[in-house]
């Protein structure tokens, strides 16, 4: 139990169906976790049950919520970090895929349908549209990506752009990345 | 999508509603996963997809499915790692709650009602049974646990502590923690 006598469990909870107030609800949340943690492994597990109940809130078919991280072994290579859902792709490489090709542009890329996306990479055969947000770091280099997964098609738009771009900034300010 | 055109989600299917079957199913698809991957985060996220999709197949109310990690900067102390659920704790001292204790006695610790466990430290006040694993590494330290919560009392027994610490000894098999 945190220190104000309040679960942690209850960050989980979004009560309002408007995506703008799940949204900014998610960010601040993620803020107030990360305020004395930098440890990017735990942050970045609590930043994923955050991103999957805030749009399942919505609702939204949301099937993937979570992360790829630069793998330090492996140059212009992402391996999976934290997420919800089923399991996922290992390891994407720089220019591969949706996530792969926000990692070599440092752009955000928003695709309402997945296969028309120029070799899309499938971990989960139901996904219809995706977003996936660069995660910038102190050195102007890519150390991870937010990406979710829709099974529906144009889940997502210019709303979910403005507040997961704030979540990257956020995540890229309070997480020591190795 | 896998080499042999499997999408990697797939790995998320549990069938059977047997226990055993499913338990064994969860060892032998972390296996497969981890065959050619030593990444701890890796592996670790997809375990916690595992573990969430095996019991959430039962059906059993599993509402919490992952992992504490041995915190490298702070002497006997876990810190969160990959999971599947709501929002969670981010640091147990050893010898703390369910976590702690099982980390500090090097024990699994098999809880049928977490309010008359002493010391339990609640992430979600709605978790009525939990069941903990260590991971021991090669160095005969622990690095990390297994940590799964259930919604109604007794969701656990003899049968989970069987494969779920077949599945911790692979996690220290095949992982290369920090």
């Amino acid at each position: 139990m945190g220190q104000d006598g309040v679960h942690h469990a209850e960050f989980s909870e979004f009560a309002s169906g408007d995506r703008e107030a799940a949204l900014q609800q998610l960010v601040d949340s993620y803020v107030a976790l990360a305020s004395d943690q930098d440890n990017w492994v735990c942050n970045l597990a609590n930043a994923a049950s955050l991103l999957w109940h805030a749009y399942r809130s919505l609702p939204l078919d949301v099937n993937w919520a979570g992360f790829y991280v630069a793998d330090g072994k492996n140059a212009n290579t992402l391996i999976l970090g934290p997420f919800q859902g089923k399991v996922a792709c290992q390891i994407i490489k720089y220019g591969h895929g949706v996530c792969g090709t926000a990692a070599s542009l440092q752009e955000t890329q928003l695709v309402p349908d997945v296969n028309a996306f120029p070799g899309h990479i499938a971990c989960d055969g139901e996904t219809k549209s995706e977003i996936v947000i660069p995660i910038i770091g102190k050195n102007k280099k890519v150390v991870g990506v937010i990406d979710i997964d829709c099974l529906t098609y144009d889940g997502f738009s210019g709303v979910d752009v403005k507040y997961l771009e704030q979540l990257a900034s956020k995540i890229a300010e309070t997480c020591e990345f190795p």
